[in-house]
């Protein structure tokens, strides 16, 4: 029997002549393990079968428990189309190649299928699949060689400044009249971007699908509402079985004039009915937060006000990732000109406020080919330091469950008998002031993510001289200073224990990690 | 007749006994001009008398027109004290010292008295008269070497971190049980502020003057709102005959706990009303800006968030002053420990954004004596920066006039025809965003100064190698690059007109200006 790895994808082809590029719920997926399956055994997944050539179908399952599989693809006589029925059997052994599934939501973060945690550090390249296969070849190599492992990435072709040329091949065909085929998919579109969802998988890559987005000048952003579902339908059966896939339904949704709230809902409602996989879905906003919804797993927020992120994962009760806060680079636009130091900062920023951030990068050139767009290689310098940061945290147990404070918590965190009166009336003052009112006022707002074994402290672009620790009585704590820019790492101090000064070099990107001795 | 110059204090003492500090109303103050004064003369001023010593009264008078004045002091007999009559006579002539008279709101900037504009550039010395003569007399030959123009200082003595020594004299006497007497002054606290008063005027520096602050451990916090209004009364009696005197009711009011907010209005309205030279007056806050009152004439602003201030003139109609927005320094406290490069920032970015900011500075010392505290010397490197700041913009024409955009104004400035679809939708949006939720998220809000015939636009920390200025098609315009920290000013182009391509050097801190040539 044909074998398959655990979240790897068995795909079968099948001929039939049908006129939509899905054939809905086509197929049904049981599982048989130990015992041969029976008639009554209970389906694993429901299934549609995609176009994926002219007169070829396929079915695509991603397995998620080791043992045997088998499939039915039930198709009944329709128009031209035939009745057909296609069976078949495959099992299912374990990765042997570090591969751990699908990432999921769990708690206010993240994990894999296998239960090890996912710590999401994500770069953008938009156009990526739309460029040269040689500009492509050249982004996997980057990508092998840099730390990011999520990527946002357009299914649709891309029209900005920057971004003006005409791809080789669209994902579908047009009518006559210019209107986009949704069932009339171009089999060289959907062939790249496997390859290319393939190649993210082997990197250990998450492939965050942006579905829709308003940068364009081909169509595709005014899609009709019918024509869009059916285009949703198909990235499920032909995508979903990709186990690094991600859905995000727009860039920007607010900026897709076509599209009323209600149609975004929609999308969501049928991702979440029709993946058997569920997979992450998010929606990306230009000003105003999408609301929330039973299918988003996340927020994926553009934003630089990074001091919100407690507010926005209390308000939504999901994790937060800021997929955008502006691009290290050197652009006439604000949202693509931010020093490598601040992109370095708004990573440290945002994972010690409790969330997760997004990289990208602008350097204006010449040939246009910068990485934000069209991927190609990286000339910045925030990115050694971002991985310096993905490995410290890595390294520290639970950080995927760590907490950090409230919006409202007085943070120079005087507890109980400490607080003086005035301490208890200013953390009053603060309860009853708008959160959105304390950003920038609370210039004190330090960033601290703590599980019971450790405290990560991040001074931003302040510059102290020393900071006090409040660590717990009942451990004793070893001590070090950490440079977010030079990436150096120093202990200066062992055994410490409850209120302890701690000198630092008065410059700005410095970080204390506190852990308690083993 | 004895000769005071304009603006300046005309001092009569005379030997009077009472139980009150101050003698209500008990002056009227006629000008005589070019006639002789007749028994109909309008009074000019009502003022106050205010004990100076034991047994001697004093009555002050700020002429702010030359010609001859005509003064009486009218009391009745009451209690222990006998009635009296004094009467006097002086010339008031043109100053010639360059002093300009009090400072004014005016639309949303401030001008002196003889119309010459004011552009604050505060620093900040709050218990600077409480410290040792010594230190007070640093105090003064620094200033008088920088560029401050404003100082905001406490009347009451401080105690917090780095402030913890008890003043050599306190304002008033105390009772028996250890409450101070607000009727009881202490000569040699008065005699004192009256020197630096003096001194800070003579160097061109308006002392931001605060009755209240929570940092207290003398009880100064704590006065009965009587003994507080008799306090605000005093010194209306005798300090408000400086013309640099600012009236600031509170450094964070609500941190002030026996204080509720009508006892505020109150002390704002008696300002108001017997202040007879309607000095500026503004009330500080730590979190929750205090509401709009009649006798607020600017609002003094504690906050980081500078993205807000056109939100605030909105608001309040009135000129903003970011008075607090950190300090320069290495403090353990988020308040203290800002980078010279980022105090220089906020300077840049407030001005750009149409308010006035103010500086401080707080660097840790053994010996606690820090600038913002105490006085003394500056070891900082932000205020050469911000005096070039100041020069730049004091030879602006129609500087304290010039406008900025609003805070829903999409920066990107494509006006009519250049508008497309998506920038129209895109500012219809962001009129639909509430403000605060524009903060970071615009990252590309340049901060633009201008008038008819200039354009300051400061870049802030984004690093953009060129940038576009849409300059007016009815001027020619010479464009200058500025580099915030080098301090240096590199004319690029003459005869630019309309849509401009300026290249820069991409580095944060850069501001172009461009001026219509002559």
């Amino acid at each position: 029997m044909e074998k398959v790895n655990l979240y790897h994808i068995y795909e079968r082809e099948f001929a039939y002549k049908a006129c939509t590029a899905v054939l809905p719920g086509c197929c049904t997926v049981t599982a048989m393990r130990r015992e041969e399956m029976t008639e009554s055994s209970e389906a694993v997944y429901i299934i549609s079968a995609f176009r994926k050539r002219e007169g070829i179908y396929a079915i695509r399952i991603m397995p998620e428990q080791t043992g045997k599989y088998h499939y039915r693809i039930c198709l009944e006589e329709s128009g031209e189309a035939e009745a057909l029925t296609v069976e078949g059997k495959f099992t299912c052994t374990a990765p042997g190649d570090g591969c751990h599934g699908k990432v999921q939501m769990k708690e206010d973060g993240f994990v894999y299928a296998d239960g090890t945690r996912f710590l999401p550090f994500g770069t953008t390249c938009y156009a990526w699949t739309h460029q040269s296969e040689e500009l492509q070849e050249q982004t996997v190599k980057t990508l092998k060689e840099r730390c990011f492992n999520k990527l946002r990435m357009l299914l649709f072709p891309k029209y900005m400044p920057y971004n003006e040329e005409d791809p080789a091949v669209y994902p579908f065909e047009q009518d006559e009249d210019g209107s986009w085929d949704v069932n009339r998919i171009v089999p060289a579109y959907w062939d790249n971007l496997d390859l290319r969802l393939r190649q993210l998988g082997e990197l250990g890559i998450e492939a965050d699908l942006i579905l829709f987005h308003p940068y364009d000048k081909w169509g595709f952003a005014h899609l009709t509402q019918e024509a869009s579902m059916s285009y949703v339908s198909y990235c499920i059966a032909r995508l979903a079985a990709y186990h690094n896939v991600w859905w995000s339904l727009a860039n920007e949704y607010e900026m897709l004039m076509d599209k009323k709230t209600e149609d975004w809902d929609a999308y969501g409602c049928l991702l979440q009915k029709e993946d058997p996989y569920r997979h992450l879905i998010s929606i990306h906003q230009i000003l105003q937060l999408y609301p929330k919804k039973a299918w988003m797993t996340h927020c994926s927020i553009q934003s630089g006000n990074i001091d919100l992120v407690p507010v926005w994962k209390k308000e939504y009760q999901l994790p937060v990732l800021i997929d955008e806060c502006g691009y290290e680079g050197t652009l006439e636009y604000g949202w693509g000109n931010l020093s490598a130091f601040d992109m370095v900062d708004r990573f440290w920023w945002t994972v010690t406020r409790g969330g997760y951030c997004t990289h990208g990068e602008t350097f204006h050139r010449g040939d246009a080919v910068l990485w934000w767009g069209k991927g190609g290689v990286l000339y910045g310098e925030s990115e050694p330091r971002i991985r310096f940061l993905k490995e410290l945290l890595e390294k520290l147990p639970g950080c995927g469950r760590a907490k950090v404070h409230g919006p409202h918590t007085n943070p120079n965190g005087k507890k109980g008998e400490e607080m003086t009166e005035a301490d208890r009336h200013f953390n009053k003052l603060m309860e009853s002031t708008p959160v959105e009112n304390l950003m920038g006022i609370m210039a004190e707002v330090h960033k601290v993510l703590f599980t019971d074994t450790w405290q990560l402290r991040y001074y931003g672009r302040t510059c102290p001289c020393f900071t006090w620790l409040q660590l717990p009585e009942d451990g004793r704590y070893r001590i070090e200073i950490i440079d977010v820019w030079e990436m150096t790492r120093e202990t200066v101090m062992h055994d410490a224990v409850g209120r302890t000064r701690v000198s630092l070099p008065a410059h700005p990107g410095m970080a204390v990690l506190a852990r308690k001795e083993e």
